[in-house]
């Protein structure tokens, strides 16, 4: 059988503590895959186990419920973890250090890439973890919400948690213009459009008035310039541009 | 009767275009409200509306559905608004601004902070937003997941971008230690703590070996030092000492 050992240490283990319904296995399993992350351990889950209703709802996931690993104490459960993160609301009463999703994720990144062991702890859906389980982690996260309406299910925790992981992992710029076909055009094929418009409204008298003509290159220079045309959409320009001046040209001549 | 518009413009509106099914209307909402956001707009929903399993599905979250606007059109949705995105994977065939659900975050803020009405647009459960639909936005939010598993839900994507929006929005220490009753202890308080107990251990034989006794009394500091131990728990730690030590006297006296 495949068990959760199986695989590589190069991910946290998602430990689900005692909890209720199959259903929020299941989709904890299914927002795990989404992030890369297949190692999930139960402690004394409710549901009979495996569960098919898991199965259903992990739809597509189904290696991560399948490698479980179903422990009967968090101790047996985070024995060869030598970091254990809870996820909890902001602990009262205990002297903790909380930390953020974003946090985690940077955190859990560099213990993965020391070849640490890491776990994540999440509670049982009705009453999260209790005092005594958060006493022993090294650290609690805490995901901020809005403090009238904080109704974060099982699934969605284990969603947050997962996306921290992964976005401290992959290289993906902020921001960056997106092409298939073709790449931002240099400046000089800008820039040669750019000549052929202002030549082209100068022709048809647009920017007749001197006084004008500084301000109105320079706005159209403005809006231009940062579009971050692609070459495809220079050529697209030009051919707009060909098109209405042959109007133009067209029009005028049967007068 | 209370509509969307009756809130202030002070988060973004969330706008579902032609959402297949209720509960993941009404799950979408749920997730909004966690993260503080109530203004949901939806583009031709197919089902019923207003829907009874909807608001079951939104758990308390009533109230977002409630002033839902139902709108006919994606242009009349957007109408009102000065800068709008769209969740989708990449976009192919497309020259679009890609950006991170962080940096989305990160600019909303700026929009709503500078007074602008801004929305997010969420496409159908199968089928996502057509490349018509994204290319009249703003820019694309694309969530990084594992390429073997993209399987992210609607009320998913919703709770990352919602997170964003919070996360961005709260001054929360990444990192922080947590304390009810007593905060972290000064210097003094802790060092005393630490010199008795070095006093204990030098009573007790323990640092005997004089040539290891400097790296024994750096090693304890180390250790006592990083713990960033509260008031609480240096009176903790004062009293454990204080016990240890007189048992050792207690054994010592009767022989």
């Amino acid at each position: 059988m495949t068990t959760e050992e199986n695989f590589p240490a190069a991910s946290p283990a998602f430990i689900l503590v005692e909890t209720q319904l199959a259903d929020n296995i299941g989709s904890a399993a299914r927002a795990m895959l989404n992030f890369g992350l297949d190692r999930m351990r139960l402690v004394n889950p409710k549901p009979e186990w495996p569960s098919d209703r898991a199965s259903a709802l992990a739809s597509g996931a189904d290696k991560v419920l399948k490698a479980a690993k179903v422990c009967r104490s968090l101790t047996e459960a985070t024995a060869d973890l030598q970091v254990v993160y809870a996820t909890s609301a902001r602990p009262r009463d205990l002297v903790r250090r909380i930390i953020t999703p974003e946090q985690a994720g940077i955190e859990m990144r560099a213990h993965v890439a020391a070849g640490r062991q890491v776990g994540v702890l999440f509670g049982p859906e009705r009453m999260g973890l209790v005092n005594d389980d958060l006493a022993v982690v090294d650290a609690v996260i805490t995901v901020p919400v809005n403090p009238e309406f904080a109704s974060l299910n099982l699934a969605q925790a284990v969603l947050l948690i997962g996306y921290e992981w992964m976005r401290h992992g992959v290289e993906v710029p902020a921001t960056e213009l997106r092409s298939n076909e073709s790449d931002i055009a240099n400046r000089q094929h800008l820039m040669s459009f750019v000549d052929r418009l202002v030549a082209e409204l100068d022709e048809a008298g647009f920017l007749r008035v001197a006084q004008m003509r500084p301000a109105m290159i320079r706005n159209i220079h403005a809006l231009l310039y940062r579009t971050q045309a692609t070459d495809q959409e220079v050529r697209t320009m030009h051919g707009m541009l060909t098109e209405l001046v042959t109007k133009r040209l067209a029009k005028r001549k049967p007068r």
